[in-house]
C-alpha cells in the first residue's frame, strides 16, 4: 500500500506514451481507453462497503473531432507530469494548469488562421489529471502533484518521512500537519487503542491541549470539516495497516453525518479514489439525534434545521451506505424533529463533559453506530 | 513577550472581580471601564507603524439600563474563564458560548414573569471575550481559550512546547501545525536568514517538498489565505525576538495585498491585537503589478480584476499604511491595468522558476516593497 517509487511512477506514465507511439508507428490511430468518472458509472459495492468506479470505459480517439482536443489535453498533461517527475519537481494542480496553458495557432481546412487555448480554466486541466489517475491507477499524490493539505494528527503514533522519525506524541501544543502524500510516510509505531477523527479543528485543539490522546491512549486526527484526500488516506492507513478502530465525532446535523460518510465510503464525485481513501470500518460516535434526549441537551442549545439540512438528510436516507437500521432511525428522527445540535453544546454540562464522559463512555459501551 | 503563567492570568482576572466586589461592599455602584473597540477609536500609529486602539474608554455601569445586560454578560464570561483556568480546562469560544448560555427568569417592576437569554448568539459572547481582552490586556490565547489554528511552519527553527523539543527541519513532507497559543512556545534556536510567509498552502507544500528552506536557509510559514491570530503571532515573534527579515509572498491582487497588510499592520476590526500580532517590518516580496511586465507573464495568464478587486484596491490606496511611494505606484498601476495574476503563473517559465529564481533573486536584489 506504500507509495510507488518515483521510478515506478515514471515507468507507468511512460508506458502510456510508448503504447501511443507504437500505434502511430504502425500507422494506426492513437487512442486512450479511460474509465468513465460519471455518476452513471459510480457503483456501491456492498461487499467492500464503499463507492467505486464501475467497469465502463470511454475510448478517447485522436481522429474523432469531438475527442481530439481532450486527447491532446491528456497527452499535454501527461508530458508535464513526466517532466516534473524526471526533474524532481512538485508542481501544484494550479502550476500544471499554467505550465500547460498556451495558445495554439493553426489553419483550418479553408486556410483561415485559427486560435485555440490548450485549456481555458483549471476545471479542464484538473479533469484531465483525474483521467490520468484512473487511466494509470496512480493517485495524483503518487505523481508528486501538490495541493492544500488540511489534516492534523497527534497522539500515539510515530511516522518516518524523508528519513526523519516524527513522534506525534511529542508535538506539545501543536500538531503534525499531515503531508499531501501520506503514502510517502512510513508508519513506524502505533501504540494506540483507537483513532478519534474530530470534525472541528477547535475541538481538536482543545482535546490536544488537555492531552486527551495520552489519557485515552489514542490518535487524534482532524480534517477540518469536509476532509481532504490526504487526511482520509491517513485515517484509512491507520485502520487498514494497524487494525485500529476509527471513531468519527461531528456535530449532529446532516453536514456532520455526510462528513462521516466521506471518511467511511468516499464521496460520489471522487468515487474512483475510495478504493484507497475510504475507511469502511469507520464508526459514527456522535452526536446522534438520539443523544439530544439521552444527554439532556437544553432546549435553548438546539438549532432549527434549515431547508438545506433537511434536503441533505433526505438524500442521505436514500444512500445504500446509510441503509443500516441505526442510521435509518437517526435520519428519520432528524427529519421529524428538524433540529440540530453542535458538539460544543455538551459544554452545557461542564467543560470536561465531552472529553471525560461523552467520548470514553460511548466508546466503552459500544454506543457508536455504522 | 512570553505567555503569562496560568497563575498570573488568574490573578489578573480575579483582580477585576475583586475591584467590583470592593465597590459593592462599599455600597457603590459597580462598573467597568472598557477600552472602546470601534473604528472611531482605531488609530494608525505612524511611529509603531501599526493599527492600535485609541485612548477612548466606555464606562459599563450595572445600574444603567442600557448597560446592565452587557455588564452582567461580561461578569458571566469572566467567571467562566476563571473557572476554566482554575480547573485546567481549555474551552473553545463556542464552548464558552454554550457554557454561559441559559435563560434567566425574573419579575419586572409590574410583577410580570419575564425571560431573558444570557446571550442569543455567539457574536454576543465573542464580543464580551474581546472586551475582557482589552480590559485585562490579556489575549484570549493567554486565557487558555481554544480556536481553529490554520498555520503551518517548517524550516530552520527549533521550538519547545510542553517540554518537548520540536525541530521544524525534521518534519519530512509534513509540517509543524502552529498551536493556538504560540506564546506558550519557547523559540529555542533559529538558524535562518529570513522568514518566508506564503499565502497559499499548496505553494507552501511544494516549497516544503523540495526543501526550499534548507537550500535557502530560511523558515517557511503559511497562514492559508487570510491569516489567523496564531500564525500572525508566530511571525511577529520570529521578527521581533530574532531580528529576522520577513517576506510575504501572495498573488498579485488586492486580496493578496490586503493579506500582506494584515501581517504587517493588523486588521481594522481587531486593531487592539496589533500591538502583539503585527509585524511592522514585514516586506512584500510579490507578486507586484510591476512584475507582470518584468517577468513577462504571458497575456493569457492574466485575469481580469473584478469590481470587488478594484473597490478593495481603492480602499487600500487610502490607508496610511499603504502610503509609501512604492505601494501608491503599485496600487495605481493595478487600478489602471485592472489585471491580476496568480503566483502560480510563474510556472509558465518552468516549475523551478518560482523557487530557484523569483524568490532568491528578489530577496538578494532587495526588490521587495513596503
Amino acid at each position: 500500500m506504500r507509495s510507488p517509487s518515483d521510478r515506478a511512477v515514471l515507468r507507468r506514465l511512460e508506458r502510456v506514451g510508448r503504447r501511443l507511439a507504437e500505434l502511430i508507428m504502425r500507422g494506426e490511430e492513437p487512442y486512450l481507453d479511460i474509465p468513465v468518472r460519471t455518476l452513471a458509472n459510480t457503483i456501491w459495492d456492498p461487499e467492500l462497503r464503499m463507492l467505486k468506479l464501475g467497469p465502463k470505459k470511454a475510448r478517447r480517439r485522436f481522429f474523432d473531432l469531438n475527442e481530439s482536443k481532450k486527447f491532446m489535453q491528456t497527452l499535454l498533461m501527461l508530458s508535464l507530469i513526466v517532466k516534473a517527475r524526471r526533474e524532481g519537481d512538485y508542481p501544484t494542480i494550479r502550476d500544471l494548469y499554467y505550465m500547460g496553458k498556451h495558445t495554439i495557432e493553426y489553419r483550418d481546412h479553408l486556410g483561415r488562421l485559427r486560435r485555440e487555448e490548450t485549456w481555458n480554466n483549471q476545471r479542464e486541466s484538473n479533469s484531465v489529471i483525474q483521467d490520468i489517475e484512473v487511466l494509470t491507477g496512480l493517485l495524483r499524490e503518487h505523481m508528486g502533484i501538490m495541493h492544500d493539505a488540511k489534516g492534523k494528527m497527534v497522539g500515539r503514533v510515530v511516522v518516518r518521512s524523508k528519513g526523519y522519525l516524527i513522534d506525534c506524541s511529542r508535538m506539545g501544543s501543536g500538531a503534525y500537519a499531515i503531508p499531501p502524500n501520506p503514502d510517502a510516510l512510513e508508519i513506524v509505531e502505533v501504540d494506540a487503542d483507537y483513532v478519534l477523527v474530530v470534525e472541528k479543528d477547535a475541538i481538536f485543539e482543545r482535546l490536544n491541549e488537555e492531552e486527551f490522546w495520552r489519557r485515552e491512549n489514542c490518535i487524534l486526527i482532524t480534517g477540518k470539516g469536509q476532509p481532504d484526500r490526504s487526511t482520509r488516506r491517513m485515517v484509512r492507513r491507520l485502520w487498514e495497516e494497524f487494525n485500529l478502530p476509527v471513531y468519527v465525532l461531528t456535530d449532529c446535523d446532516s453536514y456532520g453525518f455526510y462528513i462521516y460518510s466521506v471518511y467511511r465510503c468516499g464521496s460520489i464525485s471522487l468515487s474512483y479514489e475510495s478504493v484507497r481513501l475510504a475507511t469502511p470500518g469507520a464508526r459514527f460516535l456522535g452526536l446522534t439525534v438520539t443523544d439530544i434526549d439521552r444527554y439532556k441537551i437544553p432546549r435553548n442549545f438546539i438549532i432549527k434545521a434549515t431547508d438545506r439540512d433537511l434536503k441533505r438528510a433526505r438524500e442521505l436516507l436514500s444512500y445504500p451506505w446509510f441503509s443500516s437500521e441505526a442510521w435509518q432511525r437517526e435520519l428519520k428522527l432528524f427529519l421529524r424533529r428538524k433540529e440540530k445540535v453542535e458538539i460544543e453544546a455538551l459544554s452545557g454540562h461542564g467543560f470536561k463533559f465531552l472529553s471525560h464522559r461523552y467520548i470514553p463512555e460511548k466508546i466503552e459501551r459500544g454506543e457508536w453506530i455504522e
